[in-house]
């Protein structure tokens, strides 16, 4: 591990969007993602930085003003639990900045401001990130398969 | 399948809440839950019945104004639609009132009030429900594991 000046983690703002965007491209591609990533100028504007959030982003900024890595976020909701809890759903550090545990300190930044609530993600079967959230105490619900209904009018006509 | 009146599908409301608890805990003994469910008229009140919800619930009403089911869901997010997406909280009939396609009627009220998002739930491994799912177009995420972090200050400090 690098010896690096630590970053600053602070909650986005309008002009870091395009730079959000870039990266959001790059996680696609690290992940061979099936399409481009749709989040767009116009739903970052409504979505993450409107009246009523619906996602929540962090960024990591270095000593030099740039992002070098970001973490999104949404609240979601257990019966169970009786309580809102949050679900990750980005998480990227640049690969020239990894190494510098960047990304743990946005994962520990949105874990401590939410000291209350458990913190869930989703990771793809074979992506090593698995041991990333092992390592940080994270633990595979195995119990859980996730179903999903693509959305589109001829789908909901089956339901 | 048995030929039954039809039942009605709406919003909860406030008078629900101790039927709706109480078949929230049939839900928990049914699937072996660790512990009874922690949402409570208290927390009813604030999350489902107050000014901004985190989560819906939807009752199935019979003829006799009785409820004889529910769904509940709550609003997530995705980057890569950059959309907001549809999670399946709960999904109960009464054992008694089944065979009617109550719960395809519950899921299909909340599908169809958000055809333009996609739909999400987890279903246990073992659980016969997953047929239920598949039957009516959901699929099986195999590339997604879900992974938790337990909420406390204490797991949040080895973050």
């Amino acid at each position: 591990m690098q010896n690096q000046a630590p970053v600053l983690i602070r909650v986005a703002r309008r002009e870091d969007g395009a730079t959000i965007l870039s990266m959001l491209a790059e996680l696609a591609a690290w992940e061979c993602a099936p399409h481009a990533p749709r989040l767009s100028p116009s739903t970052l504007e409504s979505d993450v930085f409107g009246k009523n959030p619906k996602l929540h982003i962090l960024v990591a900024e270095n000593q030099s003003k740039q992002l070098v890595g970001f973490i999104s976020y949404y609240e979601n909701y257990s019966s169970w639990e009786g309580a809102v809890g949050i679900h990750i759903g980005d998480l990227w550090v640049s690969p020239a900045c990894r190494g510098q545990s960047i990304g743990s300190d946005l994962l520990n930044h949105v874990a401590s401001s939410h000291k209350e609530q458990r913190v869930d993600v989703f990771v793809i079967r074979n992506n090593e990130a698995r041991f990333f959230y092992e390592h940080l105490g994270f633990k595979e619900q195995t119990q859980w398969i996730l179903y999903r209904k693509e959305s589109g009018c001829s789908s909901c006509r089956t339901l």
